[in-house]
């Protein structure tokens, strides 16, 4: 089983080419220094709208195949920050948990981590992750819940996931 | 008022019985350790199923008459894995404190501790508490969050619930 | 942009004049030492009732022009306890962090900490944020949040806060 993964960047700004999208790349990077399986990477850039954002998520968890579907972006309080959402809209099942630990983590950075919003979730086979917007956090984030995502998706009956465990060691539990 | 407690494991292996429940037993023995009260449990083995689920949830909350029901099992993020979405449609509130200090405990043994969506949340006069379903994570998570239950269900108007304060230390803040 | 600010009491017995509010007045105090601008207080004292909590919220955000609505009472698990049930349903988005942080910092205090279902959201302009109606946790939980206040309400195209670094340090992010 090939391993898709799919990158989401949701910012109204960069997807009109006011700015540069610096958060997908960094994302592409912190996967290429992390896996250690050969993996197939499908990026999006689109606006926080809401119907576009469910729509790239199911295209790239139910066509695309996608494992792992990573967002960054509309995670915060403003009006246009619906991507939790989004994501909510097209799980079956929400994990709490990363979203608790990734602003635990932040919160020793900025006191402001208590306003991201982000979460993840499980549509079919693919973990729906949301990352914050700031390039800064990202490696940050994924640092902080990456050991548990391999396991996540052996348990979704995803592909075997494996890492560079000097960059990030999966944690897969024994059984019992 | 007597004490009338719910056990329930919810998984389809050992309720067909392809392996023997080992964490209804140790809540059990957990319990045993930490009520210094009479107690009367009430036990059921049950699949992955979300109709039987509710239906037994229901049951020891209307009918039998438990202040307190604690399930082991299905909280994770496999497709069978229903236990929280259960436990949310039959309860009127939802106490997010329970699972976020549960998860945090379980991140000092295993990162994969943030893949369990346990909750616990209150029906009528029941508090409805969702563990883990590996026995290892049991006492871990029972301890962490107990010391509270008592003076929880007193404040939903059931039973007094005292504790052996050497195992475990129930907590009733002072009023003001 | 003038800065109006709600604090809305929840309490039964407060309401019907059976014991005095010391919630409500330790808000005022606390804001009173924090906020380094001018601000009008709208203060209001109504039982614990869905219909009623929800009307004032609206209120206090649509017609007051509220930034910030700050909420004490009617978070823990009793069955008049609705608070963030009233607030969940007159907000667009939820902040899951507030309340996560809130029990964090509690629970050093107290493991009932668990037992408080407060939470914080977003109605168009307006932060509205559950504090525990016990006077000595007040000064605890807004002293933990309120550092992501002013650039929340920033984000939400709200007046600029200013704080008494002394007593609490609002934190900006730089872009990026």
């Amino acid at each position: 089983m090939s391993v898709h993964i799919g990158i989401v960047t949701v910012s109204d700004r960069a997807s009109q080419g006011t700015y540069e999208d610096r958060s997908g790349p960094a994302i592409r990077e912190w996967l290429k220094l992390a896996l250690s399986v050969p993996w197939q990477e499908h990026y999006r850039l689109i606006p926080d709208e809401p119907a576009r954002i469910e729509a790239t998520l199911r295209e790239l968890s139910d066509e695309t195949g996608c494992c792992l579907v990573v967002t960054t972006g509309g995670t915060g309080p403003a009006r246009r920050d619906v991507t939790p959402e989004a994501t909510e809209a097209v799980c079956a099942k929400m994990l709490p948990g990363f979203g608790e630990l990734m602003r635990q983590v932040s919160l020793h950075s900025v006191p402001t981590a208590i306003l991201s919003r982000q979460t993840a979730g499980i549509r079919e086979r693919t973990l729906i992750l949301n990352l914050p917007g700031k390039p800064a956090a990202i490696a940050e984030c994924l640092s902080a819940v990456f050991p548990a995502v391999p396991y996540c998706i052996d348990l979704i009956e995803g592909p075997r996931l494996e890492t560079d465990p000097d960059f990030v060691k999966a944690f897969r539990p024994k059984a019992g």
